[in-house]
């Protein structure tokens, strides 16, 4: 056998996205900041909410004027005051007293808690029977309850949600700092491949990578940028590097699955200056034969021609790396992972880490994963798969029934 | 007690989304098309691939110049040939010969698989040495072993990720047909209700609902178009509700918790053509105050304002009837949940879905939901959760350790 990569362990090449700086930052308006990277902690500056607000529509009371209450035994309650919306009373509630609030308004003093109207009856004008008691605190949110002054209420690093930006909102915070997206150049490279309009000959196919990894990028947060095809040429695939890593945070190169190109590949890395290979093959199937190397700053990815190794190594070595520079902390990182019964054997070698394709179906409350088998040049088997689970190194193969972890592909 | 709704049943409100018209179709280029839905099924017009390709780098041979190689007795055979990538070669391969061949590379005539290189041996420019018997169609793909034409390889309905990019990238498909994003008008209301660049006084706040609704409209395919904040004026909300009617696909207007705007609401209803009410109160929990009514084909949303209880109602609720109408088919929904194991009880009332915010976390491959507990105007608590549980209406309530299906909050 011969020996064409100097192979590294796929945990090992996980280790260096921190060798990488992040992107720079900006400051974009919340409004288009759904799925940004924050890029410095918010903390709060205000109590919030920072007046007791009533959960319910009712009454502001003093607990202890409730306290006995019941249908049998009513208590009676007057009612000399309304409190509008958005307004601060300027009233106080003494015991036996109540004032008509609606929910979000807020408790006047003297009350602590809110006596819901479905439990009154009106008697007349100012007058309230209540059937129920309340304790103290009850039907209302107190003074910080969401969040107190000083409180850090989220953190660099955090990806935002739509809940996220809400919390924005209700701070005031109306442009938020984020890490800018990371720019990714994107090349296939194979005197096989074509531009997608153009029409195949015999012996040729269609770019598809560039597209899935266009696509990849987009989902990890990134802004492809598509470099075009580079035919088996030393100097062009040198030429179009050089453009590609000026203008982007990392050049992706598909293909050169043909024994000349990978040469051109190394050759390249090495005449570009700075350039350290970091990896030469990493111990992961499919995709074993990938390249990192850094250059400068940047990240220099030769990845396989296989749309479906490409796509793996994408998916398990490259996105840390992106989202790494991207600025999103690996401790805020949330899982899009599951757990499901593996429907089938499935066999796999020791020494490298397997991912294996499997679509998901739900039985009877249980997630059943059955592998997508096939070639991974075939892209359909990555159309019809849910998820990726991933066979550890040191193990031979799952058997049916294990439960494994499903990285979902959304 | 005061019956405030004539509350509908969850599922029976579930059942609705198909009386409303899916939006109008656009065409647009595949490099904008990640996460938009097909307006069409994409059937194959070529085999894909449609050559036998190599899928290793090696010799292309008839299996049976194999049979029977072995490290102990090797298959010596001649290499007249080599295939240059994206060609179609002009020559046949005979027994005994071989042609080499780069992955991805065209198969000559007379081959039916490929040797690895890895498994030759190089004896002079014309002679190699096969270790291994390889079998007809191994080390190959053959042709329409991808797909056949004619085959349908996509459908209407779907979703399009990044492989189902690279799978239309891979038939020449350029521009797709989707349906444009549905126009979602978010409509905040309350007097107590401040836009976000002012600052609060006792018993007001800050806008919250058009933030995390407009993120909520965006991660589910919809473009949202915020219409600001309506004090509690008939005339007002009115307005801004023709508006919003005009502009939009569907319109939400948030809040309205006091019991006059809530009259409001149903007044304008009243008071706008065709208007037809579906649903006043729907058996949900948080969220029961939620109304749904049908003007002309569009929808109208009427939400809680608390914060949580209109981004339950949101995800459970309104976003069937945004990807419903943005043309998800539900066949096609991915699922974003998994399963986990309660870590305490959950009491819950009979009579109504609830909905519970949990945290998951993954402990020697389990992973468990932990209850998010607060009151539903806590955003907090929609922050800190990573999904949400749902306990059914004939439940009353779940044991620790039982496993549950968590929808994700991503």
């Amino acid at each position: 056998m011969k020996e064409f990569f100097k192979v590294t362990d796929l945990d090992t090449v996980l280790e260096w996205p921190s060798r990488f700086a992040r992107v720079e930052r900006e400051t974009i308006p919340i409004t288009e900041a759904l799925s940004r990277i924050l890029a410095k902690d918010i903390v709060s500056d205000v109590n919030l909410p920072d007046f007791s607000r009533s959960i319910m529509d009712g009454f502001a009371v003093a607990a202890s004027s409730t306290f006995g209450a019941s249908e049998a035994n009513p208590a009676y309650l007057n009612v000399p005051f309304t409190i509008a919306m958005g307004e601060s009373p300027d009233f106080s509630i003494r015991p036996g007293e109540a004032a008509r609030i609606s929910t979000g308004g807020m408790l006047p003093k003297g009350a602590d808690s809110v006596v819901m109207v479905e439990h009154t009856d009106v008697l007349d004008e100012t007058t309230i029977e209540v059937y129920r008691s309340v304790a103290p605190g009850q039907n209302i949110i107190e003074i910080g309850e969401d969040f107190h002054a000083s409180d850090t209420v989220l953190f660099k690093g955090q990806k935002l949600r739509p809940q996220e930006i809400g919390l924005l909102a209700a701070f005031g915070v109306a442009a938020v700092p984020v890490y800018r997206r990371p720019v990714v150049g994107i090349i296939s490279s194979g005197d096989e491949v074509l531009p997608i309009h153009e029409i195949p000959t015999s012996g040729e196919i269609r770019d598809i990578n560039s597209y899935t990894l266009s696509g990849q990028v987009m989902a990890s947060g990134g802004i492809p940028r598509q470099l075009g095809i580079v035919k088996d040429s030393y100097e062009a695939l040198l030429e179009t590097c050089r453009k590609g890593l000026d203008q982007s945070d990392m050049v992706l190169v598909s293909g050169g699955s043909s024994v000349g190109m990978r040469d051109f590949t190394v050759e390249v890395l090495s005449r570009l200056p700075q350039a350290e290979i970091l990896a030469h093959g990493i111990s992961i199937s499919p995709g074993k034969p990938t390249i990192l190397a850094k250059i400068g700053d940047k990240q220099f990815w030769g990845l396989p021609g296989h749309v479906v190794s490409a796509m793996v190594v994408f998916h398990a070595v490259v996105r840390p790396f992106l989202e790494h520079i991207g600025g999103l902390e690996a401790s805020h990182r949330r899982s899009k992972a599951c757990y499901a019964r593996l429907s089938r054997n499935i066999p796999s070698a020791q020494g490298r880490v397997d991912y294996v394709r499997v679509k998901l179906t739900e039985k009877r409350d249980t997630l059943i994963a059955e592998p997508v088998l096939g070639k991974s040049g075939l892209i359909h088997t990555m159309v019809r798969a849910d998820g990726l689970i991933q066979i550890d190194k040191n193990t031979e193969g799952l058997d049916q029934d294990t439960e494994v972890r499903v990285e979902l592909l959304l």
